[in-house]
């Protein structure tokens, strides 16, 4: 760590598995998460990332250590990094992991819902920009989005913009958001509303029942033409199990 | 149809649906299936298109028809067609529906073996090759892949490789292709194989259990590291029901 160097509070480090979601949906990769969110989402599947119950397992790490846990992990069998939350876009820091990351020949994905600006932001290849519709609680800044994507417009990522979609307002909410940025790619996404059952099959047929649902709503509609439909993968896969 | 236009044979015309397979998985989008096919793979899940079992359900039109036809289904609600076969990659007058679905502002999607060339093929926005497997019983010709994809190589078509998996011989065939394209996007996707049960549960789990088993073995694999591992989502949703 150089002395300029400030640490990442980092909450887990997994992989390498398959990503679950958007437009990177099915890629090889490794997971960094990170601590600390600025939002709280009603039916956020990684609270532990800002509501205090996992603050004991959170480590501050260099982009150096992170790298080295990364190696020790996945070998040689990936070239692919997702940084997750909680909200990375918070972290001044992961510039330098960003970096890093590229040197070592890692294409490097991200997720955020877009509430905040980093630098860094721009090298990102795979960027996953996910405001979040009504049901979830939250207010979106649309100018602040509306900065965030101005700030993308030249960089070469590839980038899109996924909402999780629960119910009819959400999907009016995701048309909103298609019309305001029409030239990023949409993914719509099927919630999982049980981020807690064990019972792995049921969610899975919940899901996938959900999914259908969302598939007939957006057929239908021709405000929602140029867009993908699709379900979490590891959910179907792994239920709500952490660390896959 | 001009003097000069043969028509195009096909088999189904529906939509809009989502794409289950590939890169483009998710898409939303209308779908065109011809008939005819060069190949006779153990696994087809699209038999009928070549084995003489529908052949009184084709229908001889020319790319106005179909056209038409796609309009009167999905209406103002699509922007995406993808032709699908049978191998569609037999039929040189794909050429006047791929320019004529262009003029319309359509994205046009392509499924084929890779096992014949055609001029349009260059013209296609999302083109998915699937060279077959030993499972499938089939031998691949690698010479006229690479025609193919010497062909394409100027073009900036999204183009990616997908494999089916069944079994470890289907996997070192992937690795092989792999190394023979490293710079086109792999895609591997579990195989179905049981492409007549009508009992759609059932049927996703058995799939579910496999697509597992295959994001083991792509994991550990340092030989496939740029790579997405994907299930056939409308097997998941819809069984083995045909037209969705
Ligand atoms: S933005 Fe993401 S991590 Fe933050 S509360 Fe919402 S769902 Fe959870
Ligand atoms: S190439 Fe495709 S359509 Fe032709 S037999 Fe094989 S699976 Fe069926």
């Amino acid at each position: 760590m150089t002395s300029k160097e400030k640490p990442i509070p980092v909450l887990e480090i997994f992989g390498p598995t398959v990503q679950g979601e958007g437009l990177v949906i099915g890629q090889k990769t490794m997971f960094v998460r990170t601590a600390g969110c600025d939002y709280s989402c009603s039916w956020c599947d990684s609270s532990f990332t800002w509501d205090g119950s996992a603050k004991n397992e959170i480590k501050q790490l260099s982009a150096q250590m992170i790298w080295d846990e990364l190696k020790i992990l996945g070998g040689n069998t990936f070239e692919h990094v997702t940084i997750s939350g909680g909200n990375p876009a918070l972290l001044k820091n992961i510039g330098y992991l960003v970096n890093l990351l590229h040197d070592q020949g890692i294409r490097v994905g991200l997720e955020t819902q877009g509430s905040r600006w980093q630098e860094w932001m721009a090298d990102i290849d795979d960027l996953t920009i996910s405001p979040k519709p009504p049901s979830s609680g939250m207010i979106t800044d649309w100018e602040k989005l509306d900065e965030v994507m101005e700030n993308l417009k030249n960089s070469s990522n590839e980038i899109c913009i996924k909402v999780v979609v629960f119910d009819e307002d959400d999907l009016q909410y995701a048309v909103q958001a298609h019309k305001r940025y029409p030239h990023i790619r949409l993914v719509l996404q099927v919630g999982n509303s049980d981020v807690t059952t064990l019972d792995r099959e049921g969610l899975a047929f919940a899901l996938l029942e959900k999914y259908e649902w969302l598939i007939n709503q957006v057929m239908a509609s021709s405000d929602l033409r140029q867009v993908k439909v699709l379900p979490q993968l590891h959910t179907l896969l792994w239920g709500n199990k952490r660390g896959v």
